[in-house]
């Protein structure tokens, strides 16, 4: 007889998941946690127990990695960070299979025999008909980056909306009471909750938003450029803009250099993404961590539990961590 | 008797590559041309011909896009560019798979029941023993962005040695006669004809190249800005510096601003690639357009062509133009 995770799991007084999840090297779980039980796996002689299923249903090898869109709102970092991030954890195992929803001409590839699993980086509600084909197909399926209504979905999120509020509540507590907003693509489920984060902050403040202050953009640099110029052109300055990304934030800042504005003397900027370009500009940008590559990591780590039954708990809503990065861009006013 | 690509290209006049380029949308061939080739397919009816290969054969309906590495020196628009590319003409036909080679553990599951066609998106010597064994296993491949040596291999790259030439040439007839290089990631082809592209220019003008003004650098923004700082730390300086990136450049920029150098007034500054930010940066930068997304899209269609077995002609080397792209950064000098 040879030891499961189950034993492993009675013997260090843990959860299933955790045993699971470590042995998989899960960002979730502690360096500690992780070495504990990888020592009590070698000790007792664990192998991966390779179900039943995958041993009769024919495997395809093939993963999917759907994204909303390569065209317009897919910045390049985040794409090669979401890329990058499954790769690093499902290595030779699985082929990757990297598409846009919105180029797909129907779904009729997208079945069981072609798919082993599918994550979906899911930007906006656009994607609901594919998930809910995936769902269909009892294809095993983890969701990213967007929570999905009314449908049961392991999902692995970042948590901007307390990301956007944290930044926000930064630039209040240096003093500014009138801030702008650089929204992001409209459709997108995260310019909601990024909006959300930053008005949240207003209303614990006690600081009214002025809504003339919401400016519409895209997620991509140009728009960010003119955005800030639609600002600039305004009666009443702000005295510090939070741009819903990094990239808008670089076309905003463009836009006040042309300007001949001091930055962050005359107008306070702030980003969303830590991109690694951000602490190149100067000012240097200050923004949020968003942790792309780990909620990457984290979904292939469900998805391939998923396949391989190696996970056995249903698991809900993961909501990662945002992290505020103080850099040089926002600046105390009285 | 249904009509064939050959019958096409008799009436029209035109090779067969062009008939059936111009039946796959590719950017090399003339809009006009396009639409007279598919005009005459409409009229005479042409259906392609699915070959007897295709039809016997199992097909894994898999494309396997492999990057040198997806760690360090590949940038994120790179990587966006050419997934975008080559998706864009597979769409719905094939699952595209991406992979860095560089992570791969073994060679095992790169075969023809898994994979229907390979694109090697090579940026380094280190690929060739993966190239090897892709045309070991006789699977139709196509090689971008680097030319493989003793193997005869269809390869479509981007003509960076002309493109750094350009741009050399350029701050050279603006009076420059100091010019330092930021070079790229040591082992990328790249690297290297980027060099030349910049040592060529210097030899037709019967400048002497100062070889203590080539700096190593590695393609990201980091090795940038402290290539640049060393170049800063010099008793001379060059009066103008090729970063053979737009990272980089960004990178270098940041090191000439904190010493509160003025550009292009003090020191000049180009890039290569054009990336989307580079626009956006102050002063604008002067850089090197690379057709990333055509050339992916002209792979793609090639290696279309070879497994659907539509093209006959064996292809060799097809070497896309860079376009010089001319913003702010560089100044005439006296």
């Amino acid at each position: 007889m040879s030891v499961t995770i189950k034993d492993i799991a009675k013997l260090l007084n843990v959860s299933h998941t955790t045993v699971s999840r470590s042995l998989n090297d899960s960002p979730l779980i502690s360096k500690k946690t992780k070495e504990k039980v990888k020592e009590t796996a070698k000790k007792y002689n664990y192998r991966p127990n390779v179900s039943a299923r995958s041993l009769v249903l024919s495997k395809s090898y093939n993963i999917g990695l759907f994204f909303s869109t390569l065209r317009t709102g897919t910045t390049a970092n985040f794409f090669l960070d979401s890329v990058r991030g499954v790769n690093q954890i499902i290595k030779g195992r699985y082929n990757l299979g990297v598409k846009a929803i919105d180029i797909l001409e129907d779904f009729e590839s997208i079945n069981s025999r072609n798919f082993d699993g599918i994550m979906v980086m899911s930007q906006s509600p656009n994607d609901d008909e594919f998930i809910a084909h995936v769902i269909g197909e009892d294809i095993p399926l983890v969701v990213l980056n967007r929570e999905v209504t009314g449908q049961k979905v392991t999902t692995v999120l970042s948590d901007d909306l307390t990301g956007a509020y944290n930044i926000t509540k930064l630039m209040i507590d240096q003093g500014h009471k009138h801030l702008a907003i650089i929204e992001g693509k409209p459709e997108f489920r995260t310019t909601y909750k990024r909006k959300q984060g930053f008005i949240n902050a207003h209303l614990e403040a006690g600081i009214e938003f002025n809504e003339d202050f919401a400016v519409a953009g895209k997620y991509d640099i140009e728009s960010g450029y003119e955005a800030m110029q639609k600002i600039l052109g305004m009666k009443e300055l702000p005295t510090a803009v939070f741009c819903s990304n990094d990239e808008m934030a670089l076309g905003a800042m463009k836009a006040i250099k042309q300007k001949n504005m001091l930055m962050p003397d005359e107008i306070s900027i702030a980003g969303f993404d830590d991109m690694r370009f951000t602490a190149y500009l100067t000012p240097a940008l200050t923004t949020v961590l968003r942790p792309v590559e780990e909620m990457s990591k984290e979904g292939a780590q469900i998805l391939l539990q998923k396949i391989e039954n190696v996970e056995t708990e249903v698991i809900g809503i993961i909501n990662l961590d945002t992290k505020l990065v103080i850099r040089d861009s926002v600046k105390k006013i009285n």
